[in-house]
């Protein structure tokens, strides 16, 4: 699979990720644990530039303070992996199940979402020495553990890993949320950049016929992504590469943001509540527009792919330019096919897919039966990755999903012309 | 078309509706003015039993006053086909184009949505004559226009009054919602009932393969019915009968509104915040449930089909079950080929199928393309008809559509096993 | 005392108000019962211009429909006089009962004050039909009752007539605002005015000085204003005349709306959420202003006195004018005096005071001790009456009390030198 | 004046405070540099014990960040000190002034208040940076400016000084509110204990006459405590102690958070709003209450005085008990005339008096004018002092006040019985 070269601020640690397949005999255990420590140090390298105060802090109710997912990811570990599969397991502090619990009804009551930034202790000391126990326990678990208890708790380790690593894409769309509400522009990494686009020119065809999407057996994939099943793909054309800030630009000269005809309905109720005029971030000054970024204010790219718009930003550039967003599945073919540039490692692109389960998908039992399935209402999906997505996570098949308001994510778009 | 034998309270006027096909020639001007006048005086029917009190109410922000939609479908024949095709046509009050237009950003500014109810000038018999001046304007021009330019306008007419028919059922909902906040229970016609299900027990099957859904070109079809395309069936099931009372009580009594593992998130979120524990309307009595409806409020009939439920209700219903929902397109293809039962005349069936273009959709341009194409965002089309749906305006490929939260429609369910 | 002359758009009916002291022996019926008539004929005088619709709707929860005003003071007597004193009265229809309580706790559930407006049955005729009934209950009970019985429940009859009077300045004020919302500014009276201010310019001095205020005994008085008290006044300066809009309009000149320094906190914030820039009802037309009247909108007249101002609104001026609203002490004596002019008939005036118990108050027991005591604060006391206010209603030493940032009665102000 | 001892968990540092009258002359350059450095390290003090997360988060609108009142505080100085009275003073960090300016129009646009916990740069460390700075820059300015520069600004370091120590006690409260929200009940001060009441029992007499209350031109006073004016004392009887926990319990026995007869509307519909049952932060445990303290959750005292309590629960609690709040001229000369015992250093006590302007009070011009008198309306008044307030701070003619739902302060009452 041609997945994206993730182009983080520093390099990321290395090959570690990912981890054996699951049915791989004997089961290597090095291997295991070194992904594991890939995964957990990759997420203190992500949180090391920020000072107690900005770990704090939930900047709106759809995003979460560093702290909190530091602690929550180390929660998934304890509560799914040890609690259910390491007999004996000591909870570093029961108290911390209550607050670090995020959805999962299943599992418990928990902190209110809107208040996550009200938890001041555990500070980002102890959320260490919370890491750091569970992180002790996992290793000795994997070291330690017998060959058939260790084989029926890896896929629950294995979808930790992944978890962890979304949440790792999070903790920095939120800190540029909660740093882009301070006048003083603060800076998390200053050689930062989103990178210019790569692709070529020019459009690719999609041809007629049956096909098939969803995880196809091989490697990791969450429920979401099955069962694999056909589809029938339409005649279209897709854009090999992405729109980019000069295009957005020239949306906005021509009136993109006042002309209400361009607009779903619900975008321009959204365009209006929030008084867009640009896309996330951007700010007029005197000599053109600057966006807010990782590495603080900057000017705007021209060259880089439009970032931070919404699906309604996107559905009405669509309609501007007398174009389409592609749907899931002619993305998906189309990545899988090599028939797009930059599909990885800039910005999700959304699609005009509403996010729903494929015919058939039931979501497992248990509380993880709740990671995915019970978001499948009122949002759209969005496919590739971005520049904040950890190494090795990227995939053909990932489904990623945001109601069409947001714009907080690295979020962007490709055109195409719908198939007929 | 096999359409829906509409099952309203009263017997409507006749067989004048549907008018002739827009390229029928010579036209049968005799059969337009017929078609329009059964059309009009079908809603001044509807209109028959309210007091100008009932008339003025808006009782929610999806609601209109029954004056209102009496005046706003007044308003679409005078804005686009008087004003714009006849020559010389004189408004019958200016000021009532802000009041009436409902949501056509390009015919100009208008009143907002939620200040409908606060309009008690024109009363209920200032409506009458304005309704009585734009029909004789619109008679005497069927009468009168030279033959191009009568071709020119009918499908403007023609819209305006499956327009109006759609207004027709809102009627209905809307006065049945308000009444619901009266504690008095009023009564709009106490000869009306929701039919029993006639379906026969039992599932078809729906076989694999390419087929078409869309507009045929054939009578009369919203835009958003097009273009015709190909769709993949995947082999599935669907049941013959809708889910009735008696279906729901079960789900009800199976602690189906208190297990958030059935719902839908934003479903689960609603149903806290409304405080859902039966479907709309119904209300707990000492000796069972109860049900507000046309007739007042009534015991809940078992054999009735379930109606007044919103879109998360069904699927958490159909979770509950182990069943889906059908997609729109199983649904289509079913009712085409007499796979279903009750398709017409009970109530909407929701799909799972969220509301979005058809591939290769544009509106058609002017104000008029913000009919339906606007709207596709965060709704679910419903299939079918109900018991307040217009004589002569189901077919098989009408698409309707509501946010997944609103139940005052007569919103229903069948249900299926999805394909694979 | 020098009561208000009303001045009202139709001359009311007549002399026989107010009804005799309730001490007055033996009880004159027949003055009771025209009494009472004036009372209820000048309500339903109130609502004829009105049709079905204009008495359905309620504009915004402060307001009330004309027919709930008409049911409502009718629903008192029938809960506290003949409920309470006539045995074997037969309610009307019991179940009007929660429909047209309004704010009494204690006599039972009632329908939430913002869904006022969605009762349209029983209609307004039907309304009619239940004032006819308790009308005619109440009248043979004063003709009939005992002696006894009679004195025992004149007191309730007493407060029902003010309570109706109350109510009727109301009708004006809500239908006012609810004329407002509407754009085609329809007329509730075509002669209606709001007279110019008749005043001698100048100020009066008040004495330095313990004096008293509050119900001397004679005559009716609600609950608020007693006890009788001393207080001691200040040196003080009171204008003769009140604010009119001339002098309105120079404020605003000198950027009375948008100088923060001028307002109080809580006022600036109401400016902003509400986008006060001018009186209520007032709108910039091509050559001025004008304003909405029961007449319909007309040209602000800058001789009328300033009216649909707020407290916060009074409380800039004010101090724009570096002088003070006066206490409603300073108000009451100077009235009593003689030292003010327009004191009655035009505009409510407020004072500094907020409104809050007399020293040693204590409501009457049972429901109707919720009549004023409960209101006790966040409201600014207003003294005088208004061109709305019923005739025989305005007293010196009458306590009105609204929240500082309503501004949908007529209310005005004049001007005083604070006492030191 | 008898100003209470004030019952803080540490010592406070001495007898630095407070400074010499402004009058005295020569200016003790040393007395103010003492008593700006006691005052500002009792800031710091307070800081202390919290970890840069707990000082950076706002739990509600009303309440601040222990890093924002440390940054606020520093500000007032940078501003109305150093910036206007020390020619040449640079500024720390211009970028600064918006993010700690509070509410003063005058001074400039400024950080919305709700989103003063957003702000993580500077950190708590930068922020003792920032204190230093201006420390140094006052500190040198003191020692050698003219004698008539200091004299001229001596003013404003004085208010400077007497504002700081409010938000010392802000401190105290604000970080107790946000404590509150976390279960796992952080403890900020593990020795901290709100004092048993000390009153002898029983009532003092108020005799009726002529007295003055307000500012006596002695020491420092704010200016909502002028002008010092006369007021009728009516005769009246006031307790010698506070209500205590105990008291409390029997009104809440009683039903007297299930009354609404004795609440005042507002209180009423406050109360289930917030879900009141008990005073703030009391908590139902298996063996009676339990309160939310700086020590961490403790059980509820009943010796100690109830606290925590709006003006709604204080005035509910009276009508209860058939008796008044004092008035704030009542409460002034009691503890003027050594009336009552526990008027210092336990609980502000709620006054029946709302807050408003005494007679003929002019704020002082400029932006300081804004520090007390554009809060007049909407609130009432407190007085006492309560175990937050800084040493040397209470005075007898203090006014505090809040808005009548308000309970996050340490509020109390002490019941009086109304003069007549």
């Amino acid at each position: 699979m041609a997945a994206g070269a993730a182009r983080l601020t520093h390099p990321e640690s290395g090959a570690a990720f990912p981890p054996p397949p699951l049915d791989a005999r004997p089961i290597d255990r090095d291997a295991w644990i070194a992904a594991f420590r890939t995964v957990r140090e990759e997420t203190e390298r992500r949180a090391a530039p920020l000072s107690p105060e900005d770990q704090q802090i939930q900047s709106m109710e759809d995003a979460s303070p560093t702290k909190w997912h530091r602690a929550h990811t180390t929660w998934f570990f304890e509560q799914f992996l040890l609690g259910d599969h390491q007999p004996g397991y000591r909870l570093f502090d029961e108290r911390l199940h209550y607050l670090f619990n995020s959805y999962y009804v299943q599992a418990g009551p928990r902190q209110p979402r809107f208040m996550r930034g009200m938890i001041t202790r555990p500070t980002a000391q102890e959320t260490a020495a919370y890491r750091a126990h569970v992180d002790r326990a996992v290793s000795v678990w994997l070291r330690e553990a017998a060959d058939e208890a260790l084989a029926r708790a890896l896929p629950i380790l294995e979808i930790g890993l992944y978890h962890e690593q979304q949440h790792q894409e999070l903790m920095l769309t939120d800190i540029l949320h909660a740093f882009a509400q301070n006048p003083l522009d603060p800076v998390y990494d200053a050689r930062w950049s989103l990178p210019a686009a790569q692709a070529s020119a020019g459009q690719s065809a999609l041809k007629r016929g049956i096909t098939q999407i969803g995880y196809d057996g091989h490697g990791f994939a969450f429920d979401n992504e099955s069962p694999r099943h056909d589809v029938l793909m339409l005649e279209a054309r897709i854009d090999r590469g992405l729109v980019t800030n000069r295009d957005w630009l020239a949306f906005m000269e021509d009136g993109g943001y006042a002309r209400p005809e361009l607009w779903l309905n619900d975008g321009w109720v959204a365009l209006q509540r929030e008084g867009w005029e640009a896309p996330g971030y951007w700010r007029r000054e005197a000599d053109g527009w600057s966006t807010m970024s990782l590495a603080g204010r900057k000017p705007v790219d021209p060259a880089a792919p439009a970032a931070h718009v919404s699906y309604y930003e996107a559905d009405a550039y669509a309609r501007w330019a007398g174009r389409d967003l592609p749907t899931e599945a002619e993305w998906e073919v189309a990545a899988r096919d090599g028939l797009i540039d930059d599909a990885f490692g800039l910005v999700w692109q959304w699609t005009r897919s509403a996010y729903g389960p494929y015919p058939g998908y039931r979501p497992v039992p248990g509380a993880l039966g709740e990671y995915n399935g019970k978001f499948m209402s009122n949002q759209y999906v969005l496919r590739g990755s971005s520049v904040a997505t950890a190494q090795g996570h990227a995939r053909v098949g990932y489904r990623n999903f945001f109601y069409p308001h947001q714009r907080w994510q690295f979020t962007g778009l490709r055109l195409a012309d719908a198939g007929s």
